[in-house]
């Protein structure tokens, strides 16, 4: 019973520092999304291309999160968008409080949108609000198309997921109908975008959600 | 400082137990593995084989961890191996109080190995000892081969890494290299078995070094 109180009382400071983050991004009109997915989904490709392919209109800045190194952060860094880089030394996911730091470290004035990369755990960072605008889960197609079925919670939660790797689908068994309909069960208004960060291909579409997310915070009253 | 000194109680209430299982396998010289991966790394299908392709001479009995629903489970009982299943409802990893529960269900005086699946998750089940023997863990070529070096703790704890999805070397950029000299930096006596579950290639050493280490465990005085 000690251990659920104790629990209870690290997620709500989370969450208060959440409230500040969010409140401090809403304040300057920023968009920020917080990227949620496995290990080697291809989250970072995506950002990189993301990136690159719309740098002349939108602005992105990056918080990176990784367990240990900076092999992340360093390929972010090819896009000399700015990136600041969390390493959470063996925890399992990001908090609040360690967003509300990089926060300061970038250069928030000057951008338009706050990628954040979680770590790769497709569990445990579902349940820490960072103060983002929304979720964003991403799927690599060499997963599988039962994960949303079998990890419900960040499916559940998640503003657009992104079913990368596309490019594999004639190599791995995985039956995008069935992908889809178990997120849409899970989530009616989820977005989804199947993807490859390695062609191109589906791209646009993501980009034009963004492009449109990014519009509706900056026109908020 | 009061979060700190609790987690290490959690720990060590989990210690105590999977000592406890440790004995009760030892005793019965059982073979117990905790195999450990990112979502979606093949580690059911590896497990569907290798029950499959021994069964005449080893009986393998299954704990199946998982956050949601039966999937995994289900595919196992094809098999007709003994299959408990933990539904850890939301939590990311198994703890050694679960294991002994599901150990109880196992008729497991008639079985030679029993491997249990972790939930899917790269980082946290590797700081949980369960009882098991050593620890398995499966990286999917999919996921990349930066892997071992930025979720270094399961690969620096486990006795064997499973390299799967070798089918799909064509197709994805992965320096297996580069992932074995990680692994081995980290960890220099893990075994390393690359292999494809779904074309049967290399599982014939996987094999071999189960069967080995199964007759260690019988042998040992």
């Amino acid at each position: 019973m000690k251990i659920i109180k104790i629990e209870k009382k690290i997620l709500s400071e989370n969450q208060k520092c959440s409230i500040e983050n969010k409140s401090l991004l809403a304040e300057r009109k920023k968009l920020c999304l917080n990227m949620i997915s496995s290990p080697g989904s291809g989250k970072t490709t995506i950002l990189v291309r993301t990136i690159n392919e719309l740098k002349d209109r939108i602005k992105i800045g990056v918080i990176e999160g990784d367990v240990q190194t900076d092999i992340d952060a360093e390929r972010i860094r090819t896009t000399e968008a700015p990136v600041v880089l969390i390493n959470t030394e063996g925890a399992c996911h990001l908090s609040a409080v360690q967003i509300k730091k990089a926060l300061k470290k970038l250069p928030i004035d000057d951008l338009d949108i706050v990628l954040i990369e979680n770590v790769g755990n497709l569990v445990c960072p579902s349940a820490f609000e960072l103060g983002e605008a929304g979720k964003i889960v991403v799927l690599s197609v060499a997963e599988g198309d039962d994960k949303p079925a079998k990890y419900p919670a960040i499916f559940a939660k998640s503003k657009a997921l992104l079913i990368n790797k596309t490019d594999l689908l004639g190599h791995v068994d995985f039956d995008m109908e069935r992908a889809k309909a178990d997120a849409r069960r899970l989530n009616k208004t989820i977005e989804i975008f199947p993807v490859s960060a390695k062609t191109g291909e589906g791209l646009a579409d993501w980009y034009d959600w963004l492009r449109k997310t990014l519009e509706q915070t900056k026109t908020r009253p």
